[in-house]
């Protein structure tokens, strides 16, 4: 593939392992942080036909929180923002991650000129490896994200792939397609994130990726607020902007304010200091570990995320540690507690996880002992707070000394109602899409957008299919297109059908009958043989009772059975099907799952 | 059964109806609000032999929010605090609510005196008629709790032992058994709420229920803090208190806080005003009410819980409000919007509740509409954090306005830590057992309370099961007992064995396999009758190929079986069962249930 201004392909993907992709990267990484104030940006030439127009179709992300994906469209063209994953609910037994329902890319994925990546968070890029199993584009990120998916590739066989990544740079807008899109550095809990600047034939759209306004973030990289001044100042036809905390008043702090907090807590542990966090949080961690440097302690880096993590983070060039700050987990004995700093996965209350291990004695190194001060340095994503609890419960059952979000060692990476604000009034839509949300979330964004003076008929709420389309005149829905979830199951990634997850759920509330049943056609009776077996349906001390009482009443049945039905091998099925299902809900007020075979002699 | 001083027996118990069962609960409320100030108070001689000790045996609600349940004995004697319920988790599938194991008080049931309840939340509750179906014993509470319970007896079908209930009065201390109890008055998010001080032989007690200290509460009646410090005062050798919000900081504001905000909520209504919150919260219900009279609207209440607490709590004289105020909900329509208040239930975002089926237009007479202003006074219960947004987002798309707990329509019932300190000051307990609460909010109770002088070793940390000793000189845990919860299925009120739940969990984990399997001894092969019927394996599409690949290898396993296997039906069973495991195990990294029929002929 050819090499444009701004873009970098990937060459040596894996050459030598990873060590030619990451040499790359790393490339990247220094292109990045020179950052050009004056640099120039090529702005089209708008097309002013009121026939002309973009297309916005959210395939997740909106009616929901997490698994982000947007497909923007012109005409001829299309491309997609995000790819990621989001998290079944208890009810999808034994799917273990959704992604999006890709059906619509197929359709149009002649159109698809590439896959633009904001940041890497699981719900930005965690579904890109079953995308590129299904449909192969060229792929553009900042090289923590195109490092972090290469990972993916490489545990998915998707090797190869890689050549498709193009590593891109902050402030150089590129032409994908018919569109040219910037790059522009934003501040979230995860290093190296950034809105997006596209531009196209019928006006300029922001997206902002997920953000906060961060004045003093960990690496003293502020959100490029001159670049979303200066395409505010030029004319933005449309905002697409994070809504996930749009209730929360007043403003997120920042990322650095955990810092003292921190110092405190080593300033006064006596002995192992555990910091449990988001692995991605590579700041939090980063700065975590530089208050246990000030304090003479080396760090262990434990649990597989945490450690992959930390490990591209630092040979891309985005921390520096030097390795002797590091130690084995199984070294942490060899040195004394008041000189061990212990960072690990677990922060959700994950039964995997490392922590958790700890917690349990489960773990082959690491025990939890009274004198440890653990640090659970993150907040129960929406669904965890009860496995969080657990973990607390748990690690103070072990009389360790446990501080948690309640203590200020947390902040949110998402902008609150003044950040959003400051976001609305630098770029001044014309339109407003609010995206990244349940309908609440963008319902509540939307009231903070019109108090800052978007008028109402120009914002629309969208849900993951609805397409809108967009031109400097009018913005309307104008039809819904397929999505949903796929499900996938871990154990062998792959994806498992909605039916089995509803045969799941059906046995699950009710239980099951299995009924093997010999029928005499000439006694016209049950012969002895048959057999009925319940699963899960009545208790052990009634089954018995129940399962004869079921078996005297279906001979009875049986017995009364016109001979046309008996001689109908689809029709006796059906009958006896109808009446043990009847039966087991008299009994049961419930409809078990019911698996019969009828052998008629 | 004879009556004492401070006990009224109820003797009407189902005398025309409820008539004469909810006058003498009602003369008990008018008595209630006599207090007397200067009553005196029996005190014990202490028993100062150091073999002389309370057993305390918390059976619920440690480890856990809700469920509340706890023994206090003496050697002779003892008496059952509450008896609640809670709900199940996700995965207990097919399960409703959860009720204590009660198989402790069957081998302690010839030393129980009586059941004590404090108030009439459905964790405190809750689980009275299952108790009783087991066992049965003097029920003591204030006139709202037996008349909750009453309205339970009368749909467990035990309307018989309503004649059980004995109405207290506070300030009235009696005796119940060897022990002399005192029903105190606190504030909490229910009317009629208590503390116990339960004098002992030992030392005195106290058991603050669930509490907040609110000095400007709805009716007037603030907590009892003259006779908390009367005991205080005398010397308490233990207290057990409310942990629920012991990470609050601060005070809890006053239920009376929300009244100005609905004033202006109302004040500002163009059309309808709907309602929802708990049900049980009569005084929140009465505020809102007050603001809707106050506006000339007339009040629907829908929702058969909202209905039934309401009626009951007008019935007893507790709230006073005119017939005149309530319309049906088939009379909605009939008023203009301006008008009308609905108050209804569905706060949790509970799929079979009234506001649910309005907001999908499943209710028989009303529908949500784009002029509603909805109030969600409530916040969610941990676990219930999605369904709540859910019922947000179906009413916003119906373009209707809601405010919800964000926006200080709501207020905790429970005391924050500024709270739990001025009660822990009052009491100055000598040994202190924080309750309610699982192990991480009773931890921090502990943290508050050495904050105010109680000595660590003073202090233990219990979970359902622990049995705790105290005497004025020691207090130590000494044993367990056994506990835990049994599950209910609300269809049929019936209790589910733990067993069946696990069947059903790994059913739904993995799938189930039928296999009816007729083998030829003689051939030693499968006979085409045989059958395999997977339920929640494998996709549809690759289920043929599944089966017939699995029934392929089996019937080469069958061919190549030795024949003294073949001839033991049970060794052919367990062998066949063997084999099916480990293939489905290969093909799809999960054990699916089998449920497995082995003919030989």
């Amino acid at each position: 593939m050819q090499e444009q201004s701004g873009v970098k392909n990937i060459t040596k993907a894996n050459e030598r392992g990873n060590l030619g992709f990451h040499k790359e990267l790393k490339q990247g990484v220094e292109a990045n942080h020179k950052i050009h104030i004056n640099h120039l940006n090529p702005h089209y030439k708008l097309d002013l036909n009121v026939k002309a127009r973009v297309k916005i179709t959210p395939l997740g992300g909106l009616g929901e929180i997490g698994g982000n994906m947007m497909v923007i469209e012109t005409l001829n063209q299309a491309i997609i923002i995000d790819v990621g994953m989001s998290f079944p609910s208890e009810d999808m037994y034994g799917v273990d991650i959704l992604i999006p329902d890709f059906s619509y890319l197929h359709s149009i994925k002649d159109k698809i000129v590439g896959v633009l990546i904001t940041h890497a968070h699981e719900d930005h890029i965690g579904a890109v490896p079953y995308l590129f199993k299904e449909l192969q584009f060229p792929l553009y990120g900042t090289p923590l994200s195109l490092g972090m998916i290469g990972n993916k590739f490489d545990e998915h066989g998707l090797k190869k792939f890689k050549s498709f990544f193009k590593i891109v740079q902050k402030r150089q807008p590129i032409q994908i397609g018919e569109f040219i899109v910037e790059w522009i550095h934003i501040t979230h809990s995860i290093i190296d994130a950034s809105a997006l600047a596209i531009q196209t034939k019928v006006g300029t759209i922001i997206h902002t990726g997920d953000f906060k306004i961060d004045h003093t973030p960990v690496d003293n990289i502020p959100t490029d607020l001159y670049r979303l001044a200066h395409y505010g100042e030029q004319g933005v036809m449309l905002l697409l902007s994070d809504s996930t905390n749009s209730y929360k008043t007043g403003i997120t702090p920042s990322e650095s304010s955990v810092g003292p907090v921190f110092e405190n807590l080593f300033k006064n542990a006596k002995g192992r200091v555990i910091m449990s966090t988001f692995s991605s949080n590579i700041h939090r961690v980063y700065q975590a570990i530089q208050h246990a440097l000030n304090h003479n302690r080396k760090v262990a880096v434990i649990g597989r995320s945490m450690e992959k993590n930390l490990d591209i983070a630092r040979e891309l060039g985005y921390i520096h540690l030097p390795s002797k700050t590091f130690i084995e987990a199984h070294e942490v004995e060899k040195h004394p507690d008041h000189e061990v700093f212990i960072v690990t996965t677990g922060s959700q209350g994950e039964t995997m996880s490392a922590l958790y291990r700890m917690a349990t004695d489960e773990h082959r190194h690491i025990s939890i002992k009274p004198s440890d001060l653990i640090i659970i340095s993150a907040k129960a994503i929406p669904g965890n707070e009860a496995s969080v609890s657990s973990i607390l419960n748990l690690l103070m059952k072990k009389d360790a000394q446990v501080v948690h979000h309640a203590f200020d060692v947390h902040v949110s990476g998402h902008a609150a109602q003044e950040e959003q604000k400051l976001m609305l009034r630098l770029i001044k839509p014309k339109f407003f899409l609010p995206v990244h949300g349940e309908y609440n979330h963008v319902a509540r964004h939307k009231e903070t957008a019109m108090s800052c003076g978007i008028p109402e008929k120009n914002i629309y709420l969208m849900e993951d299919g609805d397409q809108v389309e967009v031109n400097p005149n009018f913005m309307r829905k104008t039809k819904s297109i397929k999505s949903g979830k796929s499900y996938v199951d871990n154990t062998n990634n792959t994806s498992i059908a909605e039916k089995i997850v509803q045969e799941r759920q059906e046995i699950a509330n009710a239980g099951l009958l299995s009924a093997v049943l010999f029928i005499s056609k000439e006694g016209q009776d049950l012969m002895p043989a048959s057999k009925l077996t319940s699963l899960g349906i009545v208790n052990m001390q009634e089954e018995r009772a129940f399962l004869t009482e079921l078996h005297g009443s279906l001979s009875l049945h049986i017995k009364a059975l016109r001979q046309d039905i008996l001689g109908n091998h689809k029709y006796l099925d059906e009958n006896v099907r109808n009446f043990l299902r009847k039966a087991l809900f008299k009994h049961t007020k419930k409809y078990p799952a019911i698996v019969s075979h009828v052998f008629v002699s």
